[in-house]
């Protein structure tokens, strides 16, 4: 394992420069964000004669890809949160700084936080990670928020448990209906988690617990633009995974294009472009975005401070070695980052959004900084693919993992447990992993979620 | 254990009635509030031919003991607050209903919900609980938040945690010691705990995680109106308990009253109504008001629908079997009560607003409500004393326990291992006991805290 990129003979390096610092002072770097790519590269810089500051919006590294367990209250957010600046408490050379990057000044080196403070540079890696985008309709976002952070994840938590709620308190059979009809719009790998998991809350988590509603009856809709889940996957994983996703419970609509949210629904168009479209009402109050993604918005001032180029999603187009076209002092990594995965003798191919892929960029940036200070060569960005993976629900998952002989894909049962292992292998602290390991041990034989909490119900949601 | 009333031959009964509800008609029993009282009340009427209808503003149940730990980042949410609902899955007569009382009406045995609906009772208890007074000063409640709910919690852990990072940032002495100064204002159980709590995650928890500041330089103040800490306890244990919050490294002032809190500190009168009165101005930017304690604004709900009388505090005085005069099928429990303890041969003695009297009014209150429904005698309270505790930090606690051999009175060590067994025992749910004794003994090996996380973050509040 580990990546220090590739380093094939037959790459073209970049051209080596003297470190920039003044003779006798430590050199700075700036890493903008603590997510996977930022706390990889802070890392990786450990032991090193650097000073680096580690500039974070939040307190906290978190954990995304189980994200989707917090909103469905399956976990507590604890669990998959570890304080930014623990994670650094034996690494001396890193301040940890909760801020806001608002701008950059490239020709002076320094970076400007929201409350006017600067911090100088010479080295600076913007980790600044994604945000959803809702393809130009902000509008829908108070209708169906989206999930990428802490207060995003009790938000969903909230509407969810809620929605239920309401439900049981609800006479009117339309409007109950309509607090019953739980929507995921997107089927990637965490829109597929959502769906399948409130499959699983109404089917079995709340059995016995409701005297007005059968919670049972609820009906989960998962809506995807494309014409199969998981695009990410082979065709054939897809369609395991949306048999799975039926035998759930879940409703799957492919091709549903989402075409208006307001707060008594949507409306869907189906076979658009076709004769045949029609647009479909479906009344519901408890709406989930899985659909787009767009780069953090600190692309837009990288992109501005620097001259690099933006592609369609906002992520800036970065040099094979990460850095920007310029700036060799610049490097962008993670979601933020349009990078290409250089293999001697293949063309480049675009790095996935993944968690491996910002993890190895993370590392990548910092040994090229180290590079650089040492005046010696960067390495070209080489991802490594450790495959695919999303679970549906208990026993089921999909994955998809490349081998020297071929990829090997494989779905159910085993698929789940690789799935299991892989997520608490990853996960980090000692406690957490343990936590964790109890929280799905107990959930599985007693379909209990252990979050069930809303800290701030004022009202239903009727 | 248990309690069940007394039944001393010696104490007045209640006149005997008939059972209010149309014949053939289940009796339906409303109860308001899912705290100690409430969840008591429900459980004690499983099996019984009524219908239970528990109305609850939060979705959960809350372990209030505990709540402090939340604030301070030692356990999670879901830790220590249990489902309403899932409470009384096993108990078919229950149904639970979210939402919030906002009228009574005594002449036609209803009570309203905010969003309009009727609930019908032949019964109804009333567990409302408490709420946090800022003794006519409404507006310190900003600057200086209680403690009685989740989101109260969350908001305490929100200024605690952001106060040290925005610490890191400040780069003026003065507002950085403003910063670094906690303030707890009130010694009962909670301020003490809060203030120890404190003391140990500057002195221990974030060694080594700041790289500007030093935690362990904050200042813990617990200012205490009264002329000693913990005015529950006996006089040499409150003197016990403050040696053990100054060697924890708490700066206690006593006869300290608060005559100012603003955003930017408070001002207290020493020697107070003396020649040598004088005032002090503290600066802090994180002060937690754990000092006055006022009944549930639904007390003087039931006074106006009923005439009863509420009490300073405003708690609704009660008939010895805890329902109301004139309204035999009305019931107030808990901290909303202002109830006596009857034993045979001694005279009533005030109940203390602790969870175990709260617990045992909600049985009294079930079993008079089926010793009606019987068409037998009701029973009067009679208040069964466990006795105090209180834990002020690591190996140190306060305990006064009543034994038929006279008070058992102890501290140190054995008092919080005590605390400890004592906490977990009545902890609700074989998961929660297990996690939180997994937290504790990971906290007490490592000083860490595993909630550090704070989900919204949006300026640090400098």
């Amino acid at each position: 394992m580990g990546m220090r990129a590739a380093g094939g003979a037959a790459l073209p390096m970049m051209p080596r420069m003297q470190a920039p610092s003044p003779a006798g002072a430590r050199v700075r770097v700036v890493i903008v964000g603590c997510g996977f790519g930022g706390l990889e590269a802070a890392r990786a810089l450990a032991g090193a004669p650097v000073d680096v500051t580690v500039v974070e919006k939040t307190n906290h590294h978190l954990f995304q890809p189980l994200l989707y367990q917090v909103a469905t209250a399956g976990l507590a957010a604890p669990s998959i949160a570890a304080p930014a600046r623990l994670l650094f408490r034996r690494q001396p050379n890193v301040t940890t700084l909760l801020g806001e990057v608002t701008g950059i000044d490239a020709a002076a080196r320094s970076v400007q936080l929201a409350d006017g403070e600067r911090l100088a540079y010479d080295h600076l890696i913007v980790a600044a990670g994604a945000t959803h985008s809702y393809f130009g309709h902000d509008d829908w976002a108070v209708h169906a928020p989206g999930l990428k952070t802490l207060a995003d994840a009790f938000e969903i938590r909230r509407r969810v448990l809620l929605a239920f709620e309401a439900a049981e308190r609800e006479h009117d059979p339309a409007r109950r209906r309509a607090l019953l009809t739980f929507v995921v719009i997107g089927a990637g790998p965490t829109g597929v988690e959502m769906a399948g998991t409130l499959a699983e809350i109404a089917r079995h988590t709340l059995t016995g617990e409701f005297r007005r509603i059968t919670p049972a009856d609820a009906e989960v809709l998962l809506v995807e633009g494309g014409a199969r889940v998981l695009q990410a996957m082979p065709p054939a994983l897809s369609e395991r995974a949306r048999e799975q996703l039926q035998a759930l419970g879940v409703r799957v609509r492919l091709a549903a294009l989402v075409t208006r949210i307001d707060a008594e629904g949507l409306d869907i168009t189906l076979d658009a472009n076709t004769p045949q479209a029609r647009t479909e009402r479906i009344a519901s109050r408890c709406i989930t975005w899985a659909a787009g993604v767009a780069a953090s918005p600190l692309g837009r001032l990288v992109a501005g401070a620097t001259g690099a180029t933006l592609d369609r999603a906002g992520r800036v187009q970065v040099q094979p070695d990460l850095s920007l076209p310029g700036h060799p002092e610049i490097s962008v990594v993670g979601d933020l980052a349009a990078a290409m995965s250089h293999v001697p003798g293949q063309p480049p191919k675009p790095v996935p959004g993944v968690s491996p892929g910002a993890k190895q960029m993370g590392r990548c940036a910092a040994a090229n900084v180290l590079a650089r200070i040492a005046g010696q060569a960067t390495q070209p960005f080489r991802y490594r693919d450790w495959g695919n993976l999303a679970t549906i629900g208990r026993h089921s998952a999909v994955a998809d993992v490349p081998t020297p002989f071929g990829p090997l894909r494989f779905s159910g049962y085993f698929a789940w447990l690789f799935w299991l292992f892989v997520h608490i292998f990853f996960l980090i602290g000692f406690r957490n992993r343990l936590i964790v390991l109890m929280d799905w041990a107990s959930a599985y034989w007693t379909f209990r979620r252990h979050a069930r909490v809303v800290h701030d119900v004022q009202a239903p949601p009727k």
